[in-house]
């Protein structure tokens, strides 16, 4: 299932890959609150009337799990990824709300390979979620693990 | 309904939050990859076993996310949590496999009024999830925004 997907040597360093649009509907931000983030704001229309953004908005948590699902549509299924250890840092500058159409825009900042294990290579990506105007909804920085073409096991 | 809940003048530097365990299923795994992290490795057990862990583990943003269930039944619930503006860094230290159970350990360990909100302030806060063996599975480092008390509106 791999033979197709690019190895780390074949990724770019300046590749920008946009990804969506993603539609959230009410029921799905009220879904993944109850699941998860149960706070009064993200469960119900009521509640976001009286929470701190005047509105329902879905956990940013639901929009970084958006984001993830937009970079394996977009970019990671391009590529023979092994995971990530990690996030670098997540900004939610505006909430996502009902009817938002998410889409992720990422551009590979930089690469190198790893020193503990000589199978992978590393790609550092940033990331900017827009919604249908254009405001930047997110933006979150991440580290890939990419297989070599070029080292066994 | 924030009648009990405690302003940021009430939290202190230093205090600590147990919130768990939360078991996680093969199926909730499953689950949640197919909505959002759809890499094979966290499709299956079988895809599992062919992928870099091994076997089955949830998608790191799972485990970001049963983290923030824990994080609002084991502190924020007794807070007048207004949100969170993003998140410092997440580290994927160990996959979480199934039939593992998360604790998610909390500590407050800095806090400081908005500068251009009166009525919130922040507290800064380190998060460390263990599993039932009291493996580290992931640290994360974020900030709350809570209503302060002695504000107006």
């Amino acid at each position: 299932m791999t033979e197709t997907k690019r190895p780390w040597e074949e990724v770019e360093v300046g590749e920008v890959h946009r990804s969506g649009p993603h539609r959230v509907t009410e029921d799905a931000i009220i879904r993944f609150a109850e699941q998860f983030d149960p706070q009064y704001f993200h469960l119900s229309r009521e509640g976001g009337e009286n929470g701190p953004f005047g509105k329902l908005s879905a956990s940013g948590w639901h929009t970084c799990s958006i984001a993830m699902k937009l970079m394996v549509s977009g970019m990671l299924c391009t590529l023979k990824s092994e995971g990530a250890p990690g996030v670098k840092q997540v900004r939610w500058l505006k909430p996502t709300f009902v009817d938002d159409e998410l889409t992720l825009v990422t551009e590979i900042v930089d690469k190198y390979p790893s020193k503990s294990r000589a199978n992978i290579g590393f790609c550092y990506a940033k990331h900017r979620m827009e919604d249908q105007d254009g405001t930047t909804k997110m933006t979150m920085e991440n580290v890939f693990m990419i297989r070599r073409a070029d080292q066994p096991g």
